[in-house]
C-alpha cells in the first residue's frame, strides 16, 4: 500500500513567485504538503471527566437506544448482540468495546493522483473545501442558488489551492442538474477537474454505489485494489437526537462493506437537537458517533472510520445556530479528547455564522481553527468558503480561508533551533545600536524567512489610503478570479475519461437514482 | 496585603440585561473577573532547545554585552559584578542567576479600587487597553492626531468594559497637551476617570516620580504602604538591538527602588532590530529582557518584574512590521516557555497591522490572542483598540476586541461536568427524534447557557439583508457610542481629588518635566 509523503520539518517552500504561461506572476502559495501537529493536543477535561462523558454515552446507547430506520441495519446489529424493539436499537457496552478493538486508528485515503493521498489519524491534519451549501455568493454578483457553473468553479479553486487536501462534498449544490443524475454529473466533474481525495453522499443505495464505482474508475484500479485501499469517504449525519435514517444507514453498509471510509458526524446543537449544556451535547454526540462506529464494524471489521464532532450552541435569543463560539471551541477540544481515547481519526470544521466576509467571519473562523488545531483535529471539513452556518459557499471567503489555513500550517512548522538559527554570529556582527537589514545572516535568509500572506495588507496607512482603502474581501475577490484564470486541469488518462463517460452515460440512461428518498 | 479575588469556576454571569438610569437596555457584558488558565500552556520547543536559547542569551550578555546610556545604572551594575567598558555593560552568567533568585514569581498590582487589583503571574490572565498610539480613529470622523478629548473617551471605554483589567498607558497620546505637563494631566485623568491599575511612562526622572506620587495619592495610602504594595507599572522598551536608554534606565531605578512594577519589553522585529530567524530574535529578546531584570534586582532585590515579549517579523517585501503572523504566534508561545523557565509573569500583546476593522484586523488579533492564551501569557497589553501596528487607537476595534477578549475569557471558564450537566435525564425525556427546546433541563438553563456576544450578527441572511447588511464594525460603532453615553465615573474620595489637584497644580507651576530628553 502506498503511503502518502508526510510533512517533514523543512527549511522552506520555494520563495520565488512562479511564472504563469503568460509570464505574469502567479498566486504565491505554500507547496502541497500535509501538516503534522508536533505538539501535544490540549485537554479541557480531566481523564475522570472524560470517562464520565464516555460512560454517559454508553448508558444512552444501552438504556435509551437509537432509532435505526433500516431493517437490514437492525438485523445486522441484532446479529451482533444489540437489542431490537421496533426501530429502536439498544447497543450493549460490550458491543461498543469490541468494535473499538477492530476499528483502525489511522488509514490512508487514496487520491487518483497518489501525491494527493492523505493520511487520516495520529498527528496529521488535512483541510477540505466548503461542502453542501445550497447557495453561493461573490461580491460582484451577490447571493444565488447553487448551480453547475459555480459548482465547477469551486472545484477548480479546490484544485488550485494546495492547502485544500480533499473534497468534502459538493462545494455548492448544483441545483440545476436533476437530482436523479446530479451525483453522476457532479462526481465525474470532481474526478476530472480535481485529482484529490473526495467524498460521495450517502443518499440511498444507488448514489453511493455509483460514487464508489466512479472513485474506482478515476483511480484506474481493480475492485480488489479498491477494497484494499480506501478511495472514497462519506459523511453520515445522524438525525439528532438519536436517529439514523435509511439513506445514511445504506451508505454505511455499502461503503464499509467495501472498506471505504465513513465519517459519522452528529450535528448536536446544544439547546436544540441536544441538551443545552455542552457536556450533555457531547454525551449525545458521542453516543451517536459510537453508534455509527458500531454499525461500520458490524458490517465489516476493520472498516475505516472517522469520528466526527459538530457540537455548537444556539443563539439564546433566536434559536439560530452559532459557530466559532467559546462553547464551540470547548466542544471541539473535548471531542478531540474523546476521539483520542478511542484512537480514532477526528473530524471537525472551520465554521462561522457570518453573512458577509467581515471581521465576524474572520474571528469565528479563526476561533474554529484554534479549537480544531489545538484540540487534535485531523480532518477539517468546510475549511475554505463556509458562510452563514453552511447555507452559502463564498468565493471571497474561500480564498480568505486558504490564507488562514496556510497560516495554521506555518504555525505547525517546527521552529528550527540550531547554531545558525540562534544567530549569535549575526548579533555579534551587528552589535548594540545597529540593525540587521544588511547582515549576512539576514541576506542569506531574507527572501523566504517568513510566511507571505495572500490577503493581508501590510502597507502603511498613507500607501493603503492612496490605493483606495481596500478591505480584505477585495483582495480575496481579485485572487479567486486569478486562481480561476490560472487553473489548469490535472492530467488524466484518456482511457479513464472514456470509462467514466461510458459509466455515466449508462447510468444516466438507466435513470440515475430514485429521487423519492 | 490584600489579595485580589481570583476567578473561580462559576455557574454564570447574571444573564439579564442591566437597566440604565433611563430604563434602556445597557450593554450586556461579562461581570468583572480575572480569568485563570486551567490547562497547561503549550510548548513549541523542547527543554533542550529552550536551554539553547537561554544559553545563547547569556552568551550575548556576557560576551557582546549591552549599551547602558546612564552612568548611575552602569555604576550600580559594576558594583554588582558586571564588567563595564565605556557604555558597554557585560553581565556575567552568575549575576543573571542570582537576580533570577530574588525576583518574585508573581505579585499583586494594586488599584485604587481594591476590587480591581490584579494578580500577575502563575495562571492568571489580564487584559489592558490599547496604549501609546499617536493617532486615533473612528468610522464617523476618520483618522486624526491624538488629543485630550479622545484620550478621555478611551479612558472611559477602558473603565466601562469589565474585560479591561488595567490601563497599559495612554490609549492615545494627547498631543494637544504640552509635553512638559502632559503626564500630569493624563495621569490625573487616569486616576479620576478609571479605578483600575495603571501605567506611567519612563521618560526621565520627573515623569516617573510624578507618576508614582499620583498612584500613591490616588490610592490614598502612605509612602510606606506604597512601597509594600506595587501600585504602578512601567513598560521599559529596550532600544533593540542591545541598548537601554537613559530615560528608561531612570524609570527602572525610580520604580524598582520603590518596589513598583517594571515590565521590560524588547521590540525585536526579526530581520530589522533582531536576527531574521525567530530563534535568533528570541535570543536577543531574552538577552535584553534578562538585562532589564538584572537592572531591577540590582536596584532592589525582590522588586516586581514582568517579562515582556514582542518578537514578530517584517514584511519580506517592504520591511514593514507584521503582527498576528504564524511567526508572531511561535515567538509568543516560546516567550512563554522562557518566562516560565524563569518563573516570571509574562506580558504579550493583541497586535495587528490592519488599516481598517476588516477581516484582517480580526484574524491577526485572534491569532495573537491564540498565541498568548495558549502560550501562557499573563498580561495582554494593547488587548483592545490597537490598529496599524500601534499607530492608531480605533474606537470600533476597541469594542470588537472587547468581544474577542470576552470570548477568550469564556473559553477559559472550565466546563462543568456533573450529573446534571451531562444531561442524561434530558436525553431520556426527549428521546430519539425529539427536540430539546421545551425540555425542563433546557428551560432551567436557557437564558444564560451560552456567551452572548456583543458584536456577532447571527440573524439569517434575509433578516440581515432587511436590516441593511450591517458589518461587524457598524455594530462596534454603535456600541462605543452607547458605552460612552452610559459611562459613569467611578466613585472617588473628594479628599483624594483635592490632593491630586494640589499636586498637579504645584508640579505644573514648577514647569512639569523637561522636554529635551
Amino acid at each position: 500500500m502506498t503511503e502518502p509523503a508526510m510533512d517533514q520539518p523543512q527549511r522552506r517552500r520555494g520563495g520565488e513567485r512562479h511564472k504563469g504561461r503568460g509570464g505574469a506572476a502567479r498566486i504565491q502559495q505554500l507547496p502541497r504538503r500535509q501538516p503534522r501537529r508536533f505538539f501535544a493536543p490540549m485537554t479541557l477535561v480531566s481523564p475522570d471527566e472524560l470517562e464520565s462523558i464516555h460512560q454517559a454515552s454508553l448508558t444512552v446507547l444501552e438504556e435509551i437506544g437509537m432509532d435505526f430506520n433500516l431493517a437490514e441495519a437492525r438485523d445486522r446489529l441484532k446479529a451482533a448482540g444489540a437489542e431490537i424493539a421496533g426501530e429502536r436499537v439498544r447497543i450493549p457496552r460490550g458491543l461498543v468495546d469490541s468494535c473499538l478493538e477492530t476499528v483502525p486508528a489511522d488509514f490512508t485515503l487514496h487520491a487518483r493522483n497518489p501525491e494527493n493521498s492523505i493520511r487520516l489519524g495520529g498527528d496529521a491534519m488535512v483541510f477540505g473545501n466548503v461542502s453542501s451549501p445550497p447557495n453561493c455568493s461573490d461580491t460582484d454578483s451577490g447571493r444565488r442558488t447553487g448551480n453547475l457553473a459555480d459548482y465547477r468553479n469551486f472545484l477548480k479553486l479546490s484544485q488550485a489551492f494546495n492547502c485544500i487536501h480533499f473534497l468534502g462534498g459538493y462545494p455548492v449544490e448544483p441545483i440545476d442538474v436533476h437530482a436523479s443524475v446530479r451525483h453522476l454529473v457532479a462526481l465525474k466533474d470532481m474526478v476530472t477537474l480535481t485529482d484529490k481525495p473526495f467524498h460521495a453522499y450517502s443518499l440511498g443505495r444507488e448514489r453511493i454505489v455509483d460514487g464508489i464505482e466512479i472513485a474506482r474508475i478515476g483511480r484506474g484500479i481493480s475492485h480488489a485494489q479498491l477494497e484494499r485501499e480506501p478511495s472514497l469517504f462519506s459523511i453520515i449525519n445522524t438525525n439528532s437526537p438519536l436517529k439514523l435514517d435509511a439513506p445514511m444507514l445504506r451508505g454505511i453498509i455499502e461503503m464499509s462493506s467495501l472498506n471505504q471510509a465513513i465519517c459519522v458526524t452528529p450535528f448536536t446543537l446544544a439547546g436544540a437537537m441536544a441538551p443545552v449544556t455542552i457536556a450533555g451535547a457531547l454525551v449525545e454526540q458521542n453516543a451517536e458517533a459510537l453508534a455509527g462506529l458500531v454499525m461500520t464494524q458490524v458490517v465489516r471489521e476493520g472498516a475505516p472510520f472517522i469520528y466526527g464532532g459538530f457540537t455548537s450552541n444556539v443563539d439564546m435569543k433566536s434559536g439560530a445556530p452559532a459557530f466559532g463560539t467559546p462553547e464551540y471551541m470547548k466542544a471541539t477540544v473535548i471531542g478531540g479528547q474523546l476521539a483520542r481515547r478511542y484512537k480514532l481519526p477526528y473530524r471537525s470544521s472551520n465554521a462561522c455564522a457570518a453573512n458577509t466576509v467581515d471581521a465576524q467571519a474572520a474571528y469565528e473562523s479563526v476561533f474554529s481553527l484554534w479549537g480544531v488545531t489545538m484540540g487534535g483535529g485531523n480532518m477539517v471539513m468546510h475549511a475554505a468558503g463556509w458562510m452563514e452556518g453552511g447555507l452559502v459557499a463564498s468565493y471571497e471567503k474561500f480564498v480568505l480561508d486558504c490564507d488562514l489555513i496556510q497560516m495554521v500550517m506555518e504555525f505547525l512548522q517546527p521552529l528550527e533551533i540550531s547554531e545558525d538559527s540562534l544567530g549569535l554570529d549575526a548579533i555579534r556582527e551587528v552589535g548594540p545600536g545597529g540593525h540587521f537589514f544588511g547582515a549576512a545572516h539576514t541576506l542569506a535568509r531574507y527572501t523566504d524567512a517568513f510566511y507571505a500572506p495572500m490577503i493581508s495588507d501590510w502597507r502603511n496607512y498613507q500607501q493603503w489610503h492612496a490605493a483606495g482603502r481596500p478591505e480584505a474581501w477585495q483582495k480575496a475577490n481579485a485572487l479567486w478570479k486569478q486562481a480561476l484564470a490560472e487553473y489548469e486541469p490535472p492530467p488524466i488518462d484518456p482511457a479513464v475519461v472514456e470509462e467514466l463517460d461510458a459509466f455515466v452515460a449508462r447510468r444516466t440512461e438507466e435513470g440515475g437514482a430514485p429521487t423519492d428518498f
